[in-house]
């Protein structure tokens, strides 16, 4: 009943504690307790779908003996109108989830479809697309799931479990009168050995500088195409270079295709629509 | 220090605990534990801000001695590049709370940011714009919020500050040979004496059923334009009349002319891109 | 095991964590871990029984192999030494459980015991006995529901399900130059169009006042039964009126017969005693 | 602002919790947020006060800058109409703490005046009141401590902290062949040295059993005075002599007067009505 | 699934999360999910083995599908070499919990194996050794309970469940004037009547004025083998005598031989060495 | 107040309750509340100091009014007898707070002094003594903390964040046919781009095959130390080499001048026997 890891279980529970506060004040009033339904998830759209099992775990954390069929496993591109799940038993645990399980449904699948729009534009190249840690605050991981559903890959989960030097140390270790190198020294001394360390940088000489200094990893940001080439050519075969900041569906090709290993897009988590899903209850 | 109701004060902690986790390796690995800086939040495009109080916090409970100047009280409407809040005290915290920061105040301002195009919209008549249950599963609390700020109106928190008999109540009250009128009956001698009756309906026929069997108010459900304005003509001053379903910035304006008093949107909350905003250090 | 809302579920964790602690020391120390009895709870007062699930949860809690029949279900009317549920299995779950599952079920058969005691004080009428907040802190959910096994109905939950203006509202508006007027309408304007305004009144004038300025029901505040019943017959069929204020059982009926809607009672929850109710273990 | 225990503090936020939600909708939609007010917690009946530093915390939880002057502490006994304490500052949280604040004045005023009347009974006895483990779920550390206020003593807190063999245990022993003696025995083994050995009889030659067996402590269960009294008597200076069941203040000073050690009152906790106390607002 | 208390139950999931965080990441990038595997706990070195039931638990808390075959119960004393544990199934579960596994059954087995030792230590005296409050912040339930399978006993668990007067409260005392018979005075008053009060004494003198101020129990500090005897011989058949402070294993026959009842050893519970195990995937 | 991690935080407050639970009974039942008392905390053995700041605020979190004055930093190397800090207040906190926190100082600064004892064992060598999973569950972040205290490194945090194939996948793997080329080259193209590629090798030939498939360091399984020579030299400055397993003071500066890297010693935190640390009450 309970698969998932813990820190998705408290989501679920946060969620449904949300919504359902002290009961589903309408279902309780109309329907008999123990009155049967069929409902079947479909989307409005289509996309690609995550998410089916938290909201399965939604239905059946409110009433363990609901059957819920899953139509379209994660990661399945589904066309409009296709059915995702099925859910079948008592109506008060279906009525009173519904809105819970589409939430995560709608939310995870929107990112998943975008994410896989963005895999289609750069195929044919080496480059992955990759997520940011532009997520919606205390949904992160559901988050990140969904980017790899939708064919993506995941940036650091947190500021715990990687190095990124961004412009905003520099500029702080610039006021101190430091600079890239030291801060590059810095990370791999003090860094535990393994991650790797990563760089921001805005010019071509900031990249090369980078580079001379150590950096496992750069981050292009907001570069022009062209330089970005110029760095992939210089940097030969040291290191690995993400491109970021303004990256569009239209763009994505040409940014991929100056030879980067990343383009990341921050876009997949804070500004993909939902995806459009509902509950439809069959008449018998 | 925490002004916040503890349910927003939980929000932040887990969203700190989600980024922070053993602590932002970078920063501690390259920057003096006292070294300070001085950074401003600026607005990349346009809009109307929420958040940033949470933003504010954010920062202070990383550490309550950064001090921070609020330039845009949640609710104004900035131009592109506008400051929003200057954060002042050791580079550590501000380092560390950056991004959790960014990610409330981004999202927040573009709720609020969209629910105020939607009001702009329907301006000049009598329609409210108000939200859904369609919101991100755990920031509930919080989006309804950017929504007031926004100039919107709340519809019921959770499922059970409110009676919504919705179509798939009446598809399982119909299966036991039941309906529309039993249920709302049921429901004005359950329901706590607080609440209103309302009552989702498709058709100019369901919607005078309604009314008939004492409905409060009612949702009509992706009814056409002209339809809705006979619902209301007919309704007289009976009930509230809320208009929902595939309501977009274009549509919404003629919605709002038939007379309807409130207009719900669920992708103010479901599908809002954020706000781009941003943190910049500034270089003494 | 656990088909109670997480609210529930969490308040019988609690309770189980305050009163087992490191463990039943006793019976650790005395019994024999697979030692096995059988023990029945059996009512020493005739009563209305409230809390049988939740006595049954808090053993199965500690042991999900006890076998709890359930012989007198939630709203039953036990006679004096009538059981009301049975445990059979490992001893050690039914001592270690004993008195957290009387403690629910002695408070909460307590208060749909008197609960039952008001609504047959008023029957024959049509007014509905209601509860109060006046709730134990971290029970309400609980507690309301035995109001509502008892026979009688709930009032608004919390402070955001409802409007509700008081006299203190009132109080602190006249020291900022406004009234109760100006009070009514800020709530049509600001509250979900869900929730019915309702205002506190203590005199016939104030009645009248608050109907004429929209309120869409009154809470009759310790008025003599005659004022009461002045105010049913001038309201018309204008607005739901609430009697609160000193209601006792012998008081009750007399309220009732003025016509009002609604009368609360905040001794249902704040001063209802336990029903007597013990675990006896069958000796064989 | 949180001297108390951490489990008190949970205890508050909880029932702050439960009673906000959301927050509160009336005061929200009517007083603006820096309206100022003035109001005192009075009592409308005679009793010995406890719980108002937990008043002051809710206050205080819900806006840090309001003043509460206390002026009646715990173990105070007032009068009808004294005023307990007064708190002074800004609107919305005087108005959103009041009702949480009361529930718990009231009822553990209630226990603390009931124990008090109680203290009073046996005054002139070497008798000591105290409690049993027939809290209310959830706030034993508080009903626990209005019983000292009232001048009560505690009995032990929960099944870890003290050894009580009661009926039920020597029922399941004899079901398995064993008994009071070995129960005792086991006991004094494998408990901790800390804690006494309490043994609950009903009878005469069951305590001269206990006694002899070694029991530190016995607990006289629904025993004749005269059979108390013997028992006292008998037991000459060996042990502690706990009685219980059916004390009633009529009947309190009668046992206390067999020279029994201690009373213990379910009642205290289980049926004490709450103490009628309101939060008048001061008008200017 | 979950048969141990609530606390050891929150005690494992947070190892879990503490370790998993956001997923075993190397396990997810190479094995597919339904690989299978079988490994077993060896014992590196012999010793006594307790926590086999909590390691047991974190492998079915993270796949309720895996089989584990328990081959030494707690409290089994192993050879080197010995397999402890057989765990069978999806290979994921087995790897992501192996280590929080082996992190509690190596340091719970390292502290009973401590504790046998010093039993047998002490072997053929009425001498029970028991553990302190010396234990690792957040784990002391599963000390406590190592201890006993070690065939030790506890001491008090935390600050509410006995009394116990020592240096640093008489130090306190003596500031204001008072001292050890005020002291125990005002401790037989004031305690619940189940605890029984135990003062540290360092010298003869102070053993014996506190037994004749009515002492229940001595705990004898960091005293010399003679005076101990002195100590024991003088209190008569008067009060438990707990001898405490440098207790080593050589040195505990000793003490033991004095006649003192309790030996507390600090050591069990804050310097015990890890017992070496480990997890052997079988190959096949 | 609460400069600390929230993690931090969360573990204090749980010691806190663990010890606390009800309250110190001793104390109160002695003390008069506002007696006041002075105390030190001192080494009774020479070592590093680390958890001073966790002592500090155990007392703090107690009564915010405790004055706290530290003497010994974290990273101090005290001598016997020095003190480490004073405090100076209300004697209830100071006797309610002693236990716990000595327990988070002792334990820490037990580990710091195995850490650099370590360190020192290896001193002029290139190697970093870094620590591993091997920790007390509940406490990593803590026991991490202490390690680098003390001089040394860390390994990674947990599970998420970082790639470490170990002897257990490997054997995993081939019994589905593949093996350790296979898992490097999935573990290059699934894990975050951030994440280095460690393996764990027990053979010279396994080392050169790992590095030869691109593995970004390596762990060398309880290797000799000739071997672990010949595996340094062979692979040149291609990746990282740590050595680990049956590591002990004796034995770590061989391993350390055969080049390795790092050197990983699960003895510091499963192992680490307890400074000993007193606190001491001043007499005026």
């Amino acid at each position: 009943m309970r698969p998932l890891t813990l820190e998705i279980a408290r989501i679920i529970d946060r969620a449904i504690d949300e919504d359902l506060a002290w009961g589903d004040l309408t279902t309780q009033s109309l329907i008999p307790p123990n009155a049967r339904a069929k409902a079947s998830a479909v989307g409005r759209q289509a996309g690609v779908i995550a998410g089916v099992e938290i909201a399965t775990d939604v239905f059946q954390r409110l009433d363990p003996t609901l059957i819920v069929d899953i139509l379209a496993t994660d990661g399945a591109a589904i066309q409009r109108d296709a059915p995702i799940l099925r859910v079948d038993g008592r109506a008060h645990g279906i009525l009173a989830g519904e809105r819970v399980a589409l939430n995560f449904l709608q939310r995870m699948s929107g990112i998943s479809t975008l994410t896989a729009r963005f895999v289609e534009a750069v195929s044919g190249t080496q480059a992955k697309i990759i997520d940011t840690r532009k997520t919606t605050p205390g949904l992160r991981v559901l988050e990140k799931y969904a980017v790899r559903v939708g064919g993506g890959f995941n940036h650091r989960f947190n500021l715990s479990d990687g190095i990124l030097i961004k412009d905003n140390h520099i500029a702080t270790l610039e006021s101190l009168g430091g600079g890239l190198r030291q801060a590059i020294a810095a990370a791999k001394t003090n860094a535990p050995h393994g991650a790797r360390v990563q760089v921001e940088v805005t010019t071509f000489d900031q990249a090369m500088e980078a580079l001379d200094a150590g950096a496992d990893a750069l981050l292009l940001d907001n570069m022009a195409v062209a330089e970005m080439a110029r760095v992939v050519l210089a940097s030969g075969k040291i290191g690995l270079i993400e491109a970021s900041g303004g990256i569009t569906l239209e763009r994505a090709k040409a940014v991929a295709e100056t030879g980067v290993h990343l383009i990341s897009v921050g876009a997949l988590t804070h500004s993909a629509p939902a995806l459009d899903i509902s509950l439809d209850f069959q008449t018998q």
